[in-house]
């Protein structure tokens, strides 16, 4: 359609239609049985006569359902306005990749990307048209649940992946294909007080900006079509409410002139949050703050047109809502093709390819964390009697929380990916995954997902016997261990961060038998290993790592991929220590340089500072070394950037990935600087004992920061540039920014 | 000294003896043995010729050292201005009170003014003329050492104690009298990140404004004489460099025209911070931020000249700060009397007084806190055989950490108090205090207040059989448990909340003999307890009391004294709860009140929202009943408060003290706001039987908060007023604000 009939249909469409546009309901409202309605109808409340009207649909897909629904639903449109149908497609369709957090750990956006595109084309065989992705809040509180969803704790790295993930959904999006991306939460989501779920966020509109919108802003910058407000207060104020975010800065600022569409049921929210008196002013403050679509409540449906009516809000406001909207499904092409030319036969032949498994498998090898390895316990020879012990060491589930679309039965579990590298496998559970299955019970939203089945009293003391026994009779132990899956996730929030205690215990009852032991965590964020580490030989983090995990996780224990992952959320020492991240802010009393000796400084009397494993961290089965840093000059001005260069060397017989990472201090500014701060990354391959320059150019653009005034800009001075692998193991040299 | 003679001394002193006014020294420069002073001066780096400049001294205190000091130093001085002493004059001076945290406990500002009023006279004795108190800092992390030093997490109760203090502290001042106190840290300070000391301090100017800088300003309004900068960075500025918060908040909006004091060696600190280049800078940006004195660095010493050479700082801006500093030393009477008539005789007269006793006794009984008394385990019978067990049973070390001046010999220990009661008291250590010392040997402040001294191997085994066998043979167990000295106060930052471990195993061991069980802990902060409140009957939280803390807890335990403690800092469930505090923001999706049943609610997985023991929470040992609770109209206006009533009955046979609370919600606002907020308290007598009725009255000042716009305002619409004995007990009732 073009720009002039698009006109022409927005100005033909009753005020009704319009707001119709702007709601947006679950799947359930789309029965073919109208009886069916009166359920979810008579919970939403909304206005009957809306339901019709009703612009997008959320979490339906599947070629043939979307056709029917969208079939019916035009038969009976006056406009014949398509439907939209959006869903939760967030680290894959039905083929499902490792969580985000997993992804990151790879340090390679172009891989993501390349994934990405083939998320979407599933997808779009799927039925789906929008995806509620990526999520690109930054998060440093394990606490949260959500961190499963992040891609970690660096702006700089959030960001370049945000980039990657938008353009992987809407790859040749122009040309027709792909997926509409949805960013989100905007904004600060990963900032939720105590990492209690949806709890009020607060900081500095300093921090703010120079921390947490960077990466919402490359994803709009990198052409996002959506984006999704968050449940969380920003300055005060409810993002979905919040006109100074949405409005001024997401609008006025960024230029953003995509659909904002509320979190689930957020509009409503305003009310419960306390800042709506009822949803007739929610929906006010949401259309005033520029929140284009409501998810999921009757808000819009049943007070937008008082609204109106009353001139609080204008037909010029509603208009350019639903012009938005318009252009979203035009853009979509679903104008010309309600069903973007989607079918059973398409469906069948596009999701769950092996091209797509290979790119799963590809993404896992590299999100895989090798933590420790000691006494060469890694990788495994095919002629080991291995022991594979744990409730995660034969099972599916290795999805994570927010697969939705994946389907259990495509899992390869870690036994079965093991036994083709060897016929030396045998398993025993050994324990059950948890020792309390009673808060499973409150989980009402894919009941697909739980599989927590207690074992009987019987079958724990079996299963634990004959692990010890198998154990006892092995050359070595593999365990798989790690949090349940409604363990993380949204709203799995935990205060404790430990493995399920039964499954510490069974950990340390086989550490006692002294046979090389190595352990696999399977988790949707950092855990608190320090008691685990020091019992085992080698430690794989391997996350949620999805369908083709287990096959992934397999070909490092044997040595057939070297693990290259790197953490991008710091895996920290206890509970207490929380947040801890690797670019906290200078203090005046430093625990290493300060000239307070002993007690006066900043640290803690019964714990490091530096978390268990540092963002950045992550070993690999070859050595290396990173030597000659050099500069090709000791100042830098605006006009002229300098080039910092280091000699990264394999030591080893054997081909490896090294992350060579790149971080920056400002020795004195303004305002307080992060004592170091990712800046540059570069992952390369190196052959058996080669050794290769790797070199990034440092230019006056990367040593901004947020002044006191709100600018954007550097401070001549003194900085240290640290080369290294990861955060903490780094060399440094010192430059000077002059003017 | 009369204006016109100050301005005349002003204007006949030179640019160095202005600056030796802006420097403050330790004792360790006014030793009179010249050849002493090459150590610190080394070490200080002072220009040597600044030495006798120096206009004021901290952490000297005695009488007779204080005049020979103070003769020395006027004998070399050209215009005898003379030195000011200035001490940590925390909770008390010889004559210890609980630590502040405990004094809050009390909800009883008037009394804690009337005992400040006598920590000033006794501290006048020994010589001071200035306390470096009080600390108003409001916190809600208890992993943070200093919290000790806190009045807890509420802005309004910080608010009132800071006022009495600070009328405590300079009672007559203008007659004369009284200590000049210097309210801190301004600002922010108890908001280190992740509670580690001196760590970066982020958040809202809104929720600063709102939440923190009030009780630095009600201290101000009180009169303080001083304000000591803070060691955090505030808006991503340490804060004393901070021009923004001391210049245009304290000077220009507060109008403080009083003396700034750096805390010590934060001027050069901020060097270390990474805000200045080197020390000439840190001067520049301190002077110029307003900062008067710079405590213990020799940074003005060296470069004030140098920059008021250049320019770049003014003459005039020097005179202001020397204005100031000559100012206080004139208000103190010191051109009259250099001395303020301070002998060796006065100060054996004046300094623990039998009178300052009975004021310690009585803060101290005010402060202990019972947090649990079931199966009417308390109060004890004076003819019940009692085993009192534990490291602080029969300890002198109940002063805590920054009680500077106090006289481990003048503690009475809880066993010596509770014999007093009973003939029937025996005692046994049971365990050694921690199962680590390594951590004191950092400790390099005052060796006196080490007393962690390791039992043998063989003494351990001993005193455990000897608690074993004593408790067994008891009617009741006391056990008198706590942390380390070390373990808190100033960088005392702990990750774990728990009791040390050792004391942890005593008590789970003596639980089994299932005696009734009493515990009583001593800490300087909120310790997480929930295992051990499952084992005890009874339990006092007794902070570090003080000189006669052993004599008050010994009347509470054998029930002279009726308890009537109120926590004023959350008690945590566990660490990963922190932080935890009463008036939490209003989420979207609160965990009762949602329409989102099951897991999508703002909660955690595996511990409550709720601390342990609330905010307001404690018992007496009377029982009281809250009913009839009613407004005498339902809406109020500008010009028409409201009044709320409640009648409190005491139903027990005994007298006691109800800690009444007032709490106010506002149900939607611009800004979310917290789902309680103290907006007034009433602590009441009432003899056994009596009821009486309580009113409040609800001024629209009262439901003011910061808006968008900066502006201090309330909106019209719904509050719930509560009314309770705690924060989570409470009756409401809802009334409306009408314009």
């Amino acid at each position: 359609m073009d720009n002039q009939q698009l006109v022409t249909l927005l100005s033909e469409l009753t005020i009704d239609e319009k707001i119709g546009q702007l709601v947006q309901l679950s799947g359930d409202f789309f029965q073919e049985d109208e009886a069916m309605l009166v359920g979810p109808q008579k919970k939403l409340g909304i206005n009957e006569a809306m339901i019709e009207l009703v612009g997008s649909v959320l979490n339906v897909t599947g070629a043939e359902k979307v056709r029917q629904i969208q079939d019916n639903y035009l038969a009976k449109s006056r406009h014949k306005i398509p439907l939209m149908f959006m869903a939760d497609i967030i680290y894959g369709y039905q083929t499902v990749y490792p969580i985000p957090l997993g992804q990151a750990a790879s340090w390679n956006p172009e891989l993501i990307e390349e994934g990405y595109q083939k998320i979407a084309l599933e997808s779009v065989a799927g039925g789906a048209h929008v995806t509620y992705a990526p999520m690109v809040d930054l998060v440093k509180d394990p606490r949260w649940g959500r961190c499963l969803e992040s891609t970690g704790e660096d702006v700089y790295l959030n960001s370049r992946y945000a980039e990657a993930m938008v353009r992987g959904f809407q790859h040749n999006f122009d040309q027709g294909q792909g997926l509409a991306s949805c960013v989100k939460h905007f904004a600060a989501y990963g900032a939720a007080e105590g990492g209690r779920d949806y709890n009020h966020v607060d900081m500095s509109e300093r921090r703010l900006r120079q921390e947490y919108l960077p990466a919402y802003q490359a994803a709009v910058n990198a052409g996002s079509k959506l984006v999704m407000t968050s449940f969380n207060t920003v300055e005060g104020v409810p993002a979905t409410g919040n006109k100074w975010l949405m409005h001024d800065v997401l609008r006025e600022e960024w230029g953003f002139d995509g659909v904002v569409i509320s979190d689930y049921a957020a509009v409503q929210e305003l009310v419960t949050h306390g800042y709506a008196e009822n949803n007739k002013e929610a929906t006010y403050l949401a259309m005033a703050a520029s929140n284009d679509i409501d998810m999921k409540t009757a808000c819009y449906a049943n007070h937008l047109a008082e609204l109106i009516a009353e001139g609080r809000i204008s037909m010029e406001q509603l208009d350019q809502a639903v012009w938005r909207v318009l252009c979203l499904k035009n853009d979509l092409g679903l104008f010309e093709d309600p069903y973007r030319g989607v079918s059973l036969e398409g469906e069948n032949k596009g999701v769950f390819t092996s091209e797509n498994r290979q790119m799963a498998r590809n993404i896992a090898s590299e999100s895989m964390v090798l933590l420790k390895n000691e006494n060469q316990v890694l990788p495994l020879k095919p002629e080991q009697k291995v022991a594979l012990i744990g409730p995660y060491g034969d099972s599916q589930e290795l999805m994570g929380l927010w697969a939705v679309h994946g389907r259990m039965e495509d899992v390869t579990t870690i036994k079965e990916a093991m036994s083709k590298h060897s016929p030396s496998v045998s398993y025993e559970q050994g324990c059950d995954m948890l020792e309390d299955y009673t808060f499973l019970g409150e989980f009402g939203y894919s009941q697909k997902i739980i599989s927590g089945v207690e074992l009987s009293p019987e079958e724990k003391e079996a299963t634990k016997d004959g692990a010890i026994k198998l154990a006892s009779e092995s050359d070595v132990i593999v365990m798989a261990l790690g949090e349940h899956t409604l363990q993380s996730g949204e709203a799995g929030s935990r205060t404790s961060l430990r493995l399920p205690l039964k499954q510490q215990e069974l950990l340390k009852e086989l550490a006692e038998l002294r046979k090389p032991l190595v352990l696999l965590t399977i988790s949707g964020r950092p855990l608190v290993l320090t008691e685990e580490v020091a019992l085992v030989d080698g430690l794989i983090q391997a996350w949620f790592p999805g369908t083709e995990g287990g096959n992934a996780l397999a070909d490092i224990l044997y040595g057939k991929i070297n693990p290259s992952g790197r953490l991008t959320q710091s895996f920290p020492f206890n509970e207490g220590q929380i947040p801890v991240y690797y670019n906290n802010y200078s203090t005046g009393r430093p625990e290493n340089e300060s000239q307070h000796s002993g007690r006066f400084v900043s640290k803690y009397l019964d714990a490091p500072n530096q978390p268990l494993f540092p963002f950045g961290y992550g070993l690999s089965y070859h050595e290396s070394s990173y030597s000659a840093l050099q500069v090709d000059s000791e100042t830098l001005s605006a006009e002229n950037p300098l080039t910092v260069t280091v000699t990264v060397t394999n030591l080893a017989g054997l081909a490896g990935q090294e992350v060579v990472q790149l971080y920056v201090r400002d020795l004195y500014a303004s305002i307080v600087q992060p004592v170091k701060l990712l800046k540059g990354f570069q992952k390369i391959q190196l052959e058996a004992g080669e050794s290769r320059e790797v070199s990034f150019e440092i230019s006056e653009e990367m040593l901004r920061f947020y002044q006191q005034d709100g600018q954007f800009a550097s401070e001549v001075g003194d900085f240290d540039i640290f080369i290294g692998r990861n955060s903490q193991d780094c060399q440094k040299i010192r430059v000077r920014l002059v003017a």
